[in-house]
């Protein structure tokens, strides 16, 4: 369907050790997938040449744009140079710009200049180069027949500066034209929704698809179409098809994430909110805080980690810890009345519960989800299934899933 | 230098358009590495009916095994099994067992037993049935020249249960023999490092090798040995001229996480925690609350992200705010204090930064992370040049190093 595929290949043997989580590649798809660009694979592997000659190959022959990020560090398991030099040809060139902007780095650091340090201004001849604003090794860029390849640092900061100045300006000319639409139904099953909706998505026109992209008590209905191929006027009979069969349905049409929809919606209506995490420990709160204008909502929230902490913090009376203990319905409601309370605000979403149990196989762990707003206060229950870490990110997810249903129109 | 290789592929458009992070990469790729396999090649792509066939031969001509995830949802953009029946041959067949645990899965949710849920059952003859314990789709074995390709569904909860039920056990016995030993060195260059190592690394036997994961204010060597080719003496001498070579740094040898270290640590001194933050929203609490039996150490957390309620809760001086604004080193101190003294801990934490800034294209945020002891309270400052994101991301691992270097022996 896209005019233009891209592929992205991340070199380190931090990642396929699983020492280090990547980043990256997650950062690339993103937004390669906001400028219309197909991404056919993304590769990660380790540092190991003939390897990583034979997957540069591939992404080269799968796709028009090729980013690598990785194995350009000072140390002598770092080899991307190497093979791009072979694969495209050239000898080593020392570039006199990256070597100011080296010596740059250092001055303010007040290091000298060694000869691994100098190493980084070497690049192939046959590159051009790209500066790196945050870091000592530059980006460098080759042409093959109808596409380029781009190699970078794999140090986040310096990738994502090098994408945002140099990158994305010079693949706006590659972009796909492929647009999103995404229409989130919230309690249907995926395998229900797909029942309904089948003989809809089969008799889409060319260029014009749906993905089901299922997660937290929702699945995403993704519809893409190609503005070149597909006329808007068919775009909007086909929407409106879908929303005819989804009629009765709790909907939500977006492009933002979860956490920003809250954060937009309680801006919006003046609103504020305050959190009590027990079990999520303060993920709930991050997440929140990681979308840009939190504060103009997000008044502060508390861990209460221990049962001596509810009581001293949220006063949560004592006798309903001991009658019900801390992971029950009564406490959550307690907790998410006393955390709104506290900090004075509209809505209170608070947290308690195991992210750990030993004995049942169908259930590793359980939390209560504790909502008050000006009206009511309630509690949902919910049965964990995963490790310590998959059931809090479970239950992080629910928590905003749960603050969503109550903010929905 | 290990004897069996392992390729991992991830099945999914959500995943190559950026609408979710992959987990079930970085869990199977920690659990290999673990396992003494070495993963080849780990690879994302669409479902994409030929790519998919490409890539599941690729994988298979570089590895001995080949676990893929993803593509065996109920919804019309499911291939996985399409493709597999075509690589490997063989009819569609119903799986007895797993047709009776669908059903009993849809009883307990009072669902029905629909052509879709019956279709999850429905596998290629040629796979061995690897049940299932959390969902329906259950994984499949295929075997081909000398290795095997398991295809398990791509949600986490259900991969990870199929993963440790079933597959670890089989997998041990391709185990590589593969040992790690991890040895962080604190406050050293990676570049100047490499420098001081490059002799005595480059003289390690056959079967012995350094890898350096750089992050957070530190380096991690990560010396691998294969049991069978490097004899225990001589590992004992290598790693003595390391420590030689390193006499003097902040060196730190575990294969601890650094949470999970702190947690340890604290437990073992029988000491406490508490965190005051603000920018960082709650993820440095989040990060220690995930680890098993954090609640021993780790008391509570506030998450002050408005001035007013760093005053209320925190006890932070109003005029100190007015004079030094939030954002200071006075400030991150006091919010370190008043955290230690209202939860009563040993150790007290705190964040206090601005993620965005507009301007400076050297520095896009900043951040004081604060330390109260039974001693001392100090605050240290840094630069942050990421997005918000990254500068929170940076923020939390840097909190936790401060408080690293502070339990350090």
């Amino acid at each position: 369907m896209p005019k233009t595929k891209a592929a992205i290949v991340a070199v380190g043997t931090e990642l396929t050790t699983g020492f280090v989580r990547d980043a990256n590649v997650y950062y690339l798809a993103k937004e390669l997938d906001a400028l219309g660009i197909e991404v056919t694979t993304t590769t990660m592997l380790p540092d190991d040449r003939p390897l990583m000659r034979e997957v540069f190959l591939e992404a080269m022959r799968r796709s028009q744009i090729v980013l690598v990020t990785g194995g350009l560090g000072p140390t002598e398991d770092d080899f991307t140079k190497d093979v791009l030099l072979d694969l495209f040809g050239g000898t080593w060139h020392e570039d006199a710009k990256t070597l100011e902007r080296i010596k740059m780095l250092l001055e303010r650091r007040n290091l000298p200049l060694t000869t691994i340090n100098r190493q980084q201004a070497v690049v192939p001849s046959s590159a051009e180069v790209l500066p790196n604003a945050f870091g000592m090794a530059p980006a460098t860029l080759y042409r093959y027949d109808g596409g380029i390849l781009v190699s970078m640092p794999g140090v986040p900061a310096e990738m994502r500066g090098i994408f945002e100045t140099e990158l994305r300006p010079r693949l706006a000319s590659f972009a796909g034209g492929i647009i999103h639409q995404q229409l989130y139904v919230f309690g249907v099953a995926e395998s229900l929704l797909s029942a309904r909706l089948r003989d809809w998505s089969s008799a889409l026109p060319e260029g014009m698809a749906l993905a089901y992209l299922p997660s937290m008590g929702n699945v995403c209905l993704r519809v893409s179409y190609n503005k070149e191929l597909v006329g808007s006027s068919t775009v909007t009979e086909r929407m409106q098809e879908l929303y005819h069969l989804l009629e009765g349905e709790k909907l939500l049409h977006t492009d933002l994430s979860f956490p920003a929809y809250i954060v937009n919606t309680l801006t919006e209506r003046k609103q504020t909110l305050s959190i009590a995490e027990s079990c999520t420990g303060g993920l709930v709160s991050g997440k929140l805080t990681g979308v840009s204008g939190a504060s103009k909502v997000y008044r502060g929230g508390i861990c209460t980690y221990i049962n001596a902490i509810k009581e001293q913090e949220l006063s949560v009376p004592h006798e309903m810890l001991e009658k019900y203990s801390a992971v029950s319905a009564p406490v959550a409601e307690a907790m998410a009345r006393g955390v709104r309370e506290k900090f004075g605000t509209t809505y209170g979403v608070a947290t308690t519960g195991y992210m750990e149990m030993a004995g049942d196989a169908n259930m590793t762990g359980e939390v209560y989800i504790g909502i008050a707003t000006q009206q009511t206060v309630f509690a949902h229950h919910f049965v964990l299934n995963q490790n310590r870490q998959g059931n809090q990110e479970w239950s992080v997810d629910r928590a905003l899933v749960e603050l969503m249903l109550v903010l929905l129109p």
